[in-house]
């Protein structure tokens, strides 16, 4: 027997049509810096000038199947090409300008990006880059800027009002495969180059509908939610495609995202939800209280991007009423892989351990743990292991760049069925919630076991004669690897490393307790703030760490 | 630029991991008659015992693309085979047990059905039907009833539980294309024989995602939904999908629609939510005005299938603190097809004639009208056309029977360039939102304009004088169709059609004003209570109505 039903690809077009029809009165709020002058843009106007911009670039030579990438902040300008350029069927490239030059450089020259669509205001950024990008030959740049930093370069410079002005407001959007490419991401890697992860219109497409759905965001027409996720940070954690699909209007903060701007907009334009990472909302929490705005219309928050302390999670929801939803996701997983709502018939005390958690798996996002051994683990909220997922928005591989014939799969970051492994270690309760511990890589592989490194640090972070504490893996002839502490004591003195792993005996097993030790100044941090730990374990290998080994402790 | 995406089918047999595994403990529970003792089964077992059903069945002969049929009421039996018999490759068909025994005779044929599995209670109905059913070779019994029935027939008859007792409570679920069939219906047309629809894996994964959207029926894990709407009519509304999707647990009434135990399982149970036709509400409204009980857990209905008057609508709301969503939709449509949620910032009853409305289209559904000429109509909330509608799970074709090679596409149901004729007319307001006023078959075409049969009939019946009235068209040389008025009247006496038509003059254009009167005794109706005027055609096209032509109306 064969279906009967309609074969209708599921494509970024799909949603630019409804949105612009359905829904469209409602609203991309840019913000300007004054609460008395946002610009409000419908959906309707976004549609049409985002006709207007595929027949720009097209003029540019932007051809289907070549990317258009785009170096901006959250604004209406970046929504019009996040629904122009995968309509006309080629592939929104955003580019993350908190990333460093040189990165940048790369992965403008990986993409083979010839268009870039630059806020006025980013330009200091893009400009020393340009002699070096002999390929890109055209640069639009929208708002307010200093273009005669552009003088000289060989690229062609274009004004987007200009480009757009004038043009016919409906395009001939082309039919599509649901599977073509429709936007490019790349991951910044802390180590090595950044990968590239193209979406398809179907991946994009599914993602929205699970934002949408009432167990993630359950965002509707109704509602305006401030995005203050950025655009060029895994598609604004798919805000855009999901308002308009569904029809909430979107706040978008533009360049001005330090925490009293922040609270400026929520008290003028009162949206009901927002999504960002935590150090946003504790910076908005701090600056509430000293300067109090009237945030009451903020129902709901999603936290991402790095796990929410407990503490910023209750402030939110018991002094402002904002009930915060963590999730977890990457690049990779288009990024939603959990939402932490949690199970029906608890009470609230009841509810801190789920909410804690990353969460919930959608239908969409299979998963199983990897353990040491490389064996399925069970789901029983103890045993960790690798987390490994499987779906329609899932990554299944990078992009090679241009010229390559398909997606490039390194087995560090893919299963040889495909799955794709997260470079997270956690554990699953057996209704289906995901607590993450540890980074892979930060795992210590002790004797066919694994021990945390991120527990280990928590754990001596109690002590009262540590400042911080670093515990990274060394090398070892009969265990395969065995932690190393690195501490940073409260005092100058000595330190009583016995006394420490006694402290830390008092709650883990004999066989997980550090028996090499060391005392640093400061533990390093990457540029966001992260323990980076690859310098430890270099000074370590270099020998240029005074490590004590302590005699095995008594049983 | 190619996709780095995985290539993951959207499949029922997805649907059924993720229910049982993330979703085990949520329950579908089976109302038994008695509030002490309703059978609660969780998606756990439901996971496992589908399981053994696929096993029993392959050991029946069922195969993959092979249709298995259910003569089930809603029960927790009934979602086993919704997910059994698809992730096994094979076709649910949900039989209507409602239907007349020759269109069930013919259904069963017509789709080549060779294994029944039928709720006990149906047996009286299914039992005559066996002798002239020659292909039916097993017949699977679930909960009591009279086999005895069944002695005699040729096919062999099982036990539900004994067909899956001791067997694997896990499968070999197949990797499935997710274009293949899933399941099979047929509508219940009035005139001809029914036509099937088959649903894909795809079909009914996008469409239960649409469900689980906040703009439709926003259900989440800690929810429990009564499903009155059967699941032998258009899959229960997607309703046994969606819970294991989301993990909403699933109030199930068996065969115990009455309004007292509909009434009484809610009190007992405590859903949040509930779907079915009007008159299940209209009733449970009465039952509840007799005998009370405390329906407070009750938030938000969805009701379709047919107009909910705003009277029901306003007693839910105001007395009972129930939400209506009205929502228009059709077997070809699966069938969610709109959800009338009003747009923000409205009053309370600045929201009624957008709750009237059948409401919005998601963007899984596009539509357009299509006028008298065949030209697309304007969406200014006043121009009429039929609908047409496009998108993934709406039916592109009719199943032809077992020997056909493709769906059939009659012109009268579906356009040239594939799209769905639903034989529904109406307005759509510039902002999306459907008014639908007349069955195409029933407006009159009149000189390139239609008018509206059941604005003409709204408007007789408000004359003190008729007790009923319906409007049918009829031929008319000029002007290709006429309105014929049949009126009731209220006492015997002579009608005064110029009367009648000059309060009708107070309100229409002279252009749409029946000159073409007669009286009736009483409208001919279905065996639902509508309108049937097919007869009234056939009464007017044999002579058999005395018809009074009136003059031209002066102006």
């Amino acid at each position: 027997m064969f279906s009967t039903m309609q074969d209708v690809p599921l494509t970024v077009t799909r949603i630019l049509r409804h949105g612009q029809r359905i829904h469209g009165g409602s609203q991309v709020i840019t913000w300007t810096g004054d609460p008395a002058t946002p610009r409000r843009r419908t959906y309707a106007e976004i549609g049409a000038r985002a006709a207007q911009l595929a027949h720009g670039l097209r003029e540019l030579g932007v051809r289907p199947g070549q990317p258009a990438a785009t170096l901006m902040w959250n604004n209406a300008e970046h929504v019009e090409a996040y629904f122009a350029i995968p309509a006309m069927g080629s592939v929104l490239h955003t580019l993350n300008l908190r990333l460093p030059a040189h990165q940048l450089s790369f992965i403008i020259q990986h993409a083979d990006d010839r268009v870039i669509i630059a806020n006025g205001s980013v330009l200091p950024l893009l400009a020393p880059l340009l002699p070096a990008l002999d390929r890109v030959e055209h640069i639009v740049v929208s708002g307010p800027g200093d273009t005669s930093l552009l003088d000289g370069t060989r690229a062609r410079v274009h004004d987007y009002e200009e480009l757009i002005a004038g043009r016919p407001t409906t395009y001939p959007w082309p039919d599509l495969d649901e599977r073509a490419a429709a936007a490019l991401c790349y991951t910044s890697g802390t180590t090595g180059d950044p990968s590239g992860i193209v979406y398809s219109h179907r991946s994009i497409y599914l993602h929205s509908m699970q934002v949408n759905t009432a167990e993630s965001m359950a965002l509707t027409a109704g509602d305006v939610s401030l995005a203050v996720v950025p655009q060029f940070h895994v598609l604004s954690w798919g805000l855009p495609h999901a308002a308009l699909l569904s029809g909430f209007s979107l706040l978008m903060p533009d360049r001005f995202l330090q925490p009293g701007p922040l609270a400026d907009m929520i008290a003028a334009e009162r949206p009901r939800h927002a999504a960002a990472v935590p150090t946003i909302f504790q910076a908005l929490v701090h600056e509430l209280a000293e300067r109090p705005r009237d945030i009451s219309a903020l129902a709901s928050v999603t936290i991402g991007g790095s796990a929410c302390p407990e503490s910023l999670m209750r402030t939110l929801d018991e002094r402002y009423g904002v009930r915060v939803a963590h999730a977890w996701g990457m690049t990779e997983t288009s990024p939603l892989g959990t939402t932490s709502q949690p199970p029906p018939g608890l009470t609230p005390e009841e509810e801190w351990p789920y909410r804690l958690s990353q969460g919930r798996f959608p239908a969409g996002v299979e998963a199983r743990l990897i353990g040491p051994d490389g064996a399925e683990m069970p789901w029983d909220g103890t045993a960790a292991g690798e987390l490994e997922v499987r779906g329609p928005w899932i990554a299944g591989g990078y992009y090679g760049g241009a010229g390559a014939t398909g997606p490039e799969r390194p087995a560090d970051r893919f299963s040889p069925d495909g799955w794709l492994r997260t470079g997270d270690v956690g554990t699953i309760s057996p209704d289906g919630y995901l607590t993450l511990t540890d980074r892979a890589k930060d795992v210590i592989k002790s004797g066919g076991e694994w021990i945390s490194s991120v527990e280990l640090e928590g754990l001596l972070m109690g002590h009262p004669e540590v400042r911080e504490a670093a515990v990274v893996a060394v090398p070892d002839e009969r265990w395969g690897e065995r932690p190393l502490a690195c501490v940073v004591p409260v005092t100058t003195g000595e330190v009583d490393y016995a006394a420490l792993r006694a402290f830390l005996g008092e709650r883990l097993a004999r066989w997980q307790l550090p028996e090499h030790w060391t005392t640093i100044e400061e533990v390093p941090k990457t540029s966001v703030g992260k323990y980076d730990k690859k310098v430890l374990r270099a000074r370590q290998a270099a020998g240029d760490l005074t490590v004590t080994t302590l005699a095995p402790a008594p049983r």
